[in-house]
């Protein structure tokens, strides 16, 4: 085969080691925070049968969705989002879940978008759910754990934007916006943040929003709370203020500080149908929302035919592996801790027994399978990262003894053979 | 949409929470023997372009690939193992990648195969390579790391059989296996524990063999063998026998006993070059190997032209699964640590502290969001295999109390809200 064609898909990535783990040690962090949070995993098959997802995401998500049809002659899709998947689960499971039902997925999904900006067509979502509950109890649990996660991830400086789709329906609806053209007013509003006010208010416009309306519009999206009883006298007659003041409230209670009400908040997708919110980092803003998520009543009982109501957030995580190696945050784990070198075939029994007594002591390992200079199992170690050489010679051996050689600072010691595991394990 | 479309394709399946926790629980446990043991982890694409993945696998392979054209016009297919685009990347990124490279990818793969016997068209694939070294300690390295792996699922009774390709190849050749029937012969040997001795000395008989060969190659196939010494003394006339014996050797000093050398042993792919060896649990035989793999020179370099020598074992996850299961060695965790009861509304905040601090020591923690009768709640935590309830009424509450129930005993005990974390961390 030509070494040019040699090459992963337009919008697939291999992950090397080094990214591999730290993408790995981001999964499992991300985990330990959700399980805390009492979520609990569901994984559902990378292909359905294409009537379960075809439909569910707009003409446009149609166009994006990898389908074919197999040789069992059945039309198929590989999934497209976490979301569907989990509603066709609901839906068939009815009988065997314990509701809510707290579940999260990290796991991959496919579209063929165009691949500009960081946008890849194979990327992880990092999704938990609630499902089952009204309560907005289960709103603030969903931010207080993406939260968590992000602190968990040692990222300290994040803001969470919060805001209510029943109040921006209603500011929008005194606006004079004509009927229909709510949603796409909510799509021009989430542009806000890119193309400016000027553009949105003349965006507006052409939706059909009146001069009058344009300005009371923004009056009111620009306004700023003092407390959750600022909200409520502000907001008092558009529907929704009491669920939001009262979201803000149970934030506090968890310790939430790092909010921020901000009524032009819109997110996208037009299922949401009260609490949205999104995080974003104030170091990294061209990354722009790295989670983010809401309230969804109408959409999980898709299947069912009744509707569930059901709150999520999302972490995206390769935009946020992207922010965090800008921000240097990312911290790739030792590869391994100890290389046990090989200097002497003769030696070989010694140096297994080490290598099998320091990993019996749990430490990560390499070994040199073949003797060869010093020099290049050094520089192997180096490559790969590694913190501590063990150097037996003939002349240690002899003693029962090792050279402990710590790579990143050069220093090295001598010590029995039988204090190795004690002394690299601490 | 109708009901009875609600499905998930057939041989692809659908985990809910309890096991998918047990599947990722195992996930877990493993790769922590992986690292130990100096592997990393590489992640390749679930698509590849077709002609990547297209011949390498035989007419049989090819059939069962998930194959498509994209909406790019591009062949494309859902990767079938995970040792093919290994060899891609080990052909694209030859200048990044340090070798020896030691790998591990735990990761789902497509066949469309028949679905029978626990056979399913999605399944994971749990794999170890080294790639770059034809040190036989590697061999003996993958062998290790497999049976720690199973050792740290809590698996203590499982047998690890062991071969070396060379010796069945010069075994057969000395029977008089006709030139080019060789890899068909391995593939009826392979089939031994199945069918039987008596059908694969016909079925052998078919190949070409003759009476007298088909009773040399029985003899010295059934042969057993005390120690090392007696592997070179019995086999002196075959080619492999001094890398065997050398395999034992080192098995022996990496302190693995559990081990049997089986000249019958055939592996049914053809790639494999030397080492040999397969894993199965006497108490489960039914579920055939749940482990093997072997050395295997050839495959690896297929990309870049020159031969890259490898070796490497897999889990076969899904099989090892139902193996534990029956063997009712599978534990599945306990869902959360903790419900946090909701008796009533006034106390909310009571409730979300109690719930904050546990989350904070590391407890997983389940909050029941609506205030209802403490018996639903019960029912609930009992459904959802909760250990504790922690339960604050009004009375408790004036207090600073809290009655903390263990669920599995019944017993209930009265302490301060401020030892609530001490006593359920214990």
């Amino acid at each position: 085969m030509a070494k040019k064609n040699l090459q992963t898909l337009k919008g697939f990535r291999d992950f090397l080691p080094e990214q591999a783990l730290a993408r790995e040690e981001m999964f499992k962090k991300i985990r330990v925070v959700f399980q805390k949070y009492g979520f609990l995993p569901l994984e559902t098959p990378v292909l359905e049968y294409k009537e379960i997802l075809a439909g569910k995401y707009g003409d446009e998500g149609e166009k994006l969705m990898y389908q074919f049809r197999d040789r069992g002659e059945r039309d198929v899709a590989m999934r497209y989002d976490l979301t569907v998947p989990l509603a066709r689960v609901v839906a068939q499971y009815q009988n065997e879940l314990v509701m809510p039902l707290k579940r999260y997925q990290i796991a991959p999904v496919w579209r063929a978008d165009n691949t500009q900006k960081g946008r890849y067509r194979e990327f992880y979502q990092c999704d938990v759910d609630v499902v089952g509950s009204d309560s907005i109890i289960a709103d603030t649990e969903i931010i207080a754990c993406m939260a968590e996660s992000l602190t968990a991830l040692d990222i300290t400086d994040f803001v969470i934007r919060i805001n209510n789709r029943k109040i921006l329906d209603a500011i929008l609806k005194n606006s004079g916006i004509p009927k229909g053209k709510t949603v796409d007013a909510i799509r021009v509003i989430d542009k806000l943040e890119k193309i400016g006010e000027a553009r949105v208010r003349e965006e507006l416009a052409l939706l059909g929003i009146k001069t009058k309306g344009r300005q009371d519009l923004f009056e009111i999206l620009n306004a700023g709370f003092e407390d959750t009883n600022d909200i409520e006298v502000k907001l008092a007659e558009y529907d929704g203020a009491g669920e939001l003041a009262e979201l803000v409230e149970i934030l506090l209670e968890w310790g939430i500080k790092n909010y921020q009400v901000d009524l032009t908040l819109a997110r996208g997708l037009d299922y949401y149908t009260s609490t949205i919110f999104e995080i974003i980092l104030p170091d990294a803003p061209q990354y722009g929302s790295i989670a983010g998520g809401g309230r969804y009543d109408k959409l999980i009982g898709m299947f069912s035919g009744k509707d569930i109501p059901a709150v999520g957030g999302s972490i995206g995580i390769d935009r946020l592996a992207s922010a965090l190696e800008e921000l240097e945050l990312i911290k790739y784990d030792l590869v391994s801790d100890v290389l046990v070198c090989n200097l002497d075939e003769e030696l070989e029994e010694t140096y297994l027994r080490v290598t099998k007594d320091l990993r019996a002591a749990g430490l990560k390992v390499d070994f040199y399978y073949t003797s060869d200079k010093l020099d290049k199992q050094l520089k192997y170690a180096d490559k790969k990262n590694i913190n501590f050489a063990v150097i037996i010679g003939s002349d240690e051996a002899a003693k029962n003894e090792a050279t402990v050689k710590n790579l990143m600072t050069g220093k090295q010691v001598k010590m029995k053979q039988t204090e190795l595991v004690r002394n690299l394990k601490s």
